[in-house]
């Protein structure tokens, strides 16, 4: 059976809404409590207002148009029962936000049924948005709005590849990173959803994230999806339920990627 | 002898014309043609058109207003002989440039007799600027002008280090990166002079590059200065002429960082 999905100016009022608590704490020491949660293989895994009182205003929100929708949030965990989802992560990339760099975003998903059908990421210092409808991918920002297409027709030498933290490659070394480091262009480091972003619009080729949650991909899967790439999980399997992910914005490229990082 | 320094109205002055030449490449394939400089240690070392243009418009403004000056920049090399010397990154970060990040920024540095005395660090897709003008240092972003001041008053383990590519790290094992970050609160990479602009804005208190050039450090080092931090070489001395260099936000806590680096 199939639901009636959300207007995409739905997804805009629930980013507006967020904004309207990241924003105002980002480089404010003043306004910002930091605290760190208990994570397996972390020392220090920050949480702040700003994850919190985005969460909850996207809930609110939710909860208020559509009693009937579950969520699942990073911050507040899962409610409801339906076959539509939201699936929330208030501040993705909480380190950066805390450092003051503007690559953190929120992330806003829907599922159908635990597919992934509808999703946003919102960066608001810069004013940025890019989103999945349902058919294609687009990026607003002060300039305009504009739709996304990924990179294609790339070989893998050529290719751009992106993993956020350097520090789980040594933890994980049947994932062979470094091998598929060795054979593309270059290696960057510390985008977190902005570059997964960034693999819609056509500038990275391949992003590469260890251990993720459902709330840490589920937005950006329609994303890069109906962007034209692809995103599995390292055996290349569906990725809304998060683990090792691997994006890539040319689907020819993609099993060639699967198969150097399974060796 | 003393000089006169130019007014800062001259930085931004030249920034305004190498954004003209940087902010329309940017997500721009077809603006953008991109090629590689051979450099040791390196397969690929990016440059394109809007390093070598941006530096262009750079260094004929600067001629027309001050030709007794001399330049130093990345991609045209040293002319002139003054004591009075412009050092110029056009784009540091061509990598994020690349793949769609707003981290790299436009470097103006001014020495006087090989000291840096002032300088300016533009992100024109973000629309801020951070320089130091003599006295103190600045941020301008579409909010307004505010003078930042680094954090002090921290501990080691308290502190957020950051460094752009953990690339050199296993390269370099006498600079002992590893054991410093074990002594942190968190580790981030991939900031590039942005994150150098977060320690004199007070969100980062560390950073730690490997080799860099005049270049890509004259801007920044009045930046930190004037801030309130410490920026130095390894070996504690002044960071003028590059190499390996570290910047922190606390000058308490600068020999401390040295002393762990070195081990």
């Amino acid at each position: 059976m199939a639901h009636a999905l959300p207007d995409i100016a739905f997804f805009h009022q629930l980013a507006d809404a967020a904004a309207q608590q990241t924003l105002p704490r980002f480089r404010s020491a003043q306004e910002l409590h930091v605290g760190s949660k208990p994570r397996e293989g972390f020392r220090f895994d920050p949480v702040t207002d700003a994850d919190r009182e985005a969460e909850r205003v996207i809930r609110q929100i939710i909860t208020e148009h559509y009693p009937e929708h579950s969520i699942l949030g990073e911050e507040f965990g899962a409610t409801g029962s339906g076959p539509l989802q939201w699936v929330l992560d208030p501040v993705d990339g909480t380190r950066p936000f805390l450092c003051g760099l503007p690559v953190w975003g929120t992330l806003i998903g829907l599922y159908e049924h635990g597919r992934a059908r509808m999703g946003m990421m919102s960066q608001p210092f810069t004013q940025e948005r890019f989103w999945a409808d349902g058919n294609a991918a687009w990026w607003r920002s002060p300039c305009g709005e504009q739709r996304l297409t990924s990179r294609t027709g790339i070989s893998l030498s050529q290719a751009i590849l992106h993993t956020t933290s350097p520090e789980p490659i040594p933890r994980f070394p049947a994932i062979r990173f470094t091998e598929l480091a060795e054979r593309v262009l270059m290696t960057r480091y510390g985008g977190e959803c902005y570059a997964i972003a960034m693999v819609a619009a056509g500038h990275i080729d391949i992003c590469v994230e260890y251990g993720l949650q459902p709330y840490d991909i589920a937005a950006l899967v329609p994303l890069i999806e109906q962007a034209g790439g692809a995103i599995t999980t390292l055996d290349g399997g569906r990725p809304e339920q998060g683990g090792d992910i691997v994006a890539t914005g040319c689907p020819a490229l993609h099993q060639t990627v699967l198969d150097c990082l399974n060796g």
